[in-house]
């Protein structure tokens, strides 16, 4: 994606940066890179094209190479490098697969960036337990692909084909968030480097546990900033017997959502409840030659047994016909099931081809439900009032909708008002008494607006944990809060 | 209780106390104790009988009272008086309803305890977003009654009628934790006071977020010694429109956990999966005048539509037959599934009849559901071997397993083989992937074994978060881990 944001000063929330840590690069010293290349061999680089791949993620920020890659094979290796970084006070960045969109993974202060695409051995499947061990760099589809004929499936996809440590560390969610949780719900333990080169085991392998503070939460969610994950225990579900899949449209946005709420309420135990916007539709009927109604839609899915699933499509049906919901379709084959979905699948780049050639800045707010609806319909007038083109979709059992807001990244007029918007977004959110980022993660693009969700003493709170776990602000430095160390 | 085990000198895993801090007590100044008298009035004490209420709970340790009692009625006052402690270095300590079993609330170093009793109002109720907020004093049955009617329930049910803060600052979980999770799944946020007297809230009201590290996760479950829970906002669940109970034996435990793996495995959703040992059905015989077959039991419930119930019964009874079991009673009204339940209802006072005059050490293992058959009948040898009384039963869907050891408190040659097998069992837990407490929390009975259970590395970050948010040691010290400050 071209870059089209600027790299924000190194700050923090209601700090002002100390002059000397603004941007300062912290790059190891030639023994220091000596090192690293005696222990990597091969899989130690300074290749320019090694770097700018590395500084390089999904968001809209430009590239901030590392000094240098290195490719670990396994636990030990990552505490050797942040052991041997540690020393220097250089910086340690984790890298998955780059699909991070808000700039988690660019190295804004130089450093050594931790590839971990190697690290990618599915360690154990327990199906007894209901859990799978994984290496941090095992991507989502390599994880299905080894629980293939199991019977069983991990449940957390936000779409892009991250690596397990990457969804960790961002605390990352999808379209059956609704039904299996975020990442938080779904990460039993954790194996960890600490800034000090050590290595944390955060939980044992019980099911649940009250011995001591709950490190694998704070670990999660923390983007690589209080240590870096090396290893994941994550839980597994069984697959459901029957899977069925519906598509509704309805004459409001506010009817969709209301839907939602109702069958939640009712007991309807639903695996994904996604809203499309009638721009959306508009985007997919374009680029898929379809002729759907352009209406809000709702894409749901649910599965159980087939007495549960044909009762609970009966009582959606019924709560989808009170909300003023259109014609029902429906399909439990999984070749009817996937093309059922293929709006909700197409979305992103059926949006992109509204507008060949521009990029898009995706927003992530997340409010209560009771607030969703109101604040898609504002949302809705803001990119009215401000002549953006703005699609909007989301999970709407989760109170979690993005916009794709379409800019040509060479007309700084247009970004900014992308950014403005993004910026009035998030307000309302909070206003609402939502959150900045439901998934996405802070990364550098959401930390101004930390003190403003969570008050200046959560956030105090929050820089304590960092300058007590990293002392040196050597872990993803610049990144959620800084240490000021 | 009458106490039987003597508290533990004031160290933590992997320490030697240092000196000058064992079991030191840091009472009040004349002055700090004028404030506080001046500030609550009547709701300030420093009666005995106060004094040793606020200082026993419902473990085996002897009282250990604070200097003061104050019943607080809002967060702002929290906030005063850990403001006006933390001034003195004076320890400050939550009390909820006292049903601690593993010397939570015990003032081992004097102090003040605040009292949540009067804290008990439910702030609000959202059906929409399915969360409940409440003071931290509210217990588990005045959240039910505020509940009635709504369609609504809050499903943490630990047995003993604890304060909502107080199950959130334990961890704590229960019956139904199989279906819908422990405290640390059902906390949407918290209000938290810190040890320098900051009001934080942990989050939005959101249902979820990537903003930042997840305090509300690093609070829940520490047992009031990084922060004071003032105000909870919990999640609700959807009353199940037929909620169906059933019991059926098994000739082994074994085949009673064996019948609940391949339950969960096969995607039903057990609402409650309650094992209760050959011994626990003796006991609940001559307590309620039964004639149960005295062998393993198993007490389930599962819930939903009447189709999904109907669908979800028959796969258990087909897989309760092929492992052995015995006939399967059933119930879905009320009444009878009351009844049904009877014998998990009674389990503990029944237990406690089986010899007149005993109290009893409670263990908290948890263990891999696939170590659970393991753990439990190396358990069972275990307590026969040592001529123990120890009836066993526990959360099978959750590999959770409580021994209730009856013993002579005056007869310290029993209770010296009660604690030995206690920690026997604990580092039998350990070898099987398990966990010191599943749920009673650490307190002051499980410090010692963190560190086997975490490692030296792990220990070391809590007590680095322990430091860097009581740097004066105030909050609940000698609990958890100490700050050695």
């Amino acid at each position: 994606m071209a870059s089209f944001l600027e790299i924000p000063p190194a700050t923090d929330a209601g700090d002002s940066p100390p002059p000397d840590t603004a941007l300062r690069r912290r790059s190891p010293s030639p023994a220091l890179l000596a090192t690293l290349e005696k222990k990597f061999g091969a899989r130690f680089s300074r290749s320019t094209a090694v770097l700018l791949q590395h500084g390089t993620d999904e968001s809209a920020y430009p590239p901030a190479p590392p000094d240098a890659v290195v490719f670990v094979t396994n636990t030990d290796e990552v505490a050797f490098v942040v052991q041997a970084c540690a020393h220097e006070r250089v910086p340690v960045i984790a890298f998955g697969a780059g699909s991070s969109v808000e700039g988690h993974l660019l190295a804004v202060q130089g450093g050594v960036c931790i590839d971990f695409t190697q690290m990618n051995v599915v360690l154990a499947i327990r199906p007894e337990d209901m859990t799978a061990t994984v290496q941090a760099g095992v991507t989502r589809s390599q994880l299905d692909a080894a629980l293939a004929g199991s019977g069983f499936f991990f449940s957390v996809d936000p779409g892009a084909d991250a690596t397990i440590g990457g969804m960790a560390a961002t605390g990352a969610s999808g379209t059956n968030t609704v039904r299996y949780g975020t990442m938080r719900d779904n990460v039993r333990s954790l194996t960890v480097i600490t800034a000090g080169g050590e290595i944390v085991r955060t939980a044992s392998e019980a099911r649940k546990s009250s011995a001591g503070y709950n490190l694998t939460q704070l670990y999660c969610g923390s983007e690589g900033t209080l240590g870096l994950i090396t290893e994941a225990t994550v839980r597994l579900h069984p697959r459901p017997e029957i899977t069925a899949a519906a598509v509704v449209n309805f004459p409001t946005v506010r009817a969709a959502v209301d839907c939602v709420i109702q069958a939640v309420q009712a007991g309807v135990v639903l695996a994904r409840a996604e809203m499309l916007d009638a721009l959306t539709i508009r985007a997919i009927n374009a680029h898929s030659h379809l002729s759907m109604l352009e209406r809000p839609t709702l894409c749901l899915e649910f599965g159980g047994g087939q007495a549960q699933v044909d009762e609970q499509a009966e009582w959606v049906r019924q709560i989808a016909a009170e909300c003023g919901g259109g014609e029902f379709q429906w399909a439990t084959r999984q070749e009817d099931r996937s093309r059922l979905w293929t709006p909700r699948h197409h979305a992103y780049f059926a949006v992109l081809q509204l507008r060949p050639g521009s990029r898009c800045l995706t927003t992530d707010a997340c409010v209560p439900i009771s607030a969703l609806a109101d604040c898609i319909e504002e949302t809705v007038i803001d990119i009215a009032e401000h002549c953006l083109l703005a699609p909007v979709f989301g999970h709407v059992g989760d109170g979690n909708f993005h916009c794709l807001v379409l800019v040509d990244p060479n007309d700084r007029s247009e970004v900014e008002l992308a950014e403005a918007f993004s910026q009035r977004l998030v307000r309302r959110a909070l206003r609402h008494g939502g959150t900045s980022t439901g998934e996405h993660g802070v990364g550098l693009h959401k930390i101004g607006y930390l003190v403003e969700e969570h008050g200046e003493a959560a956030v105090a709170v929050m820089r304590s944990i960092k300058r007590a776990l990293d002392p040196l602000d050597i872990l993803n430095p610049g990144k959620v809060v800084t240490a000021r160390a």
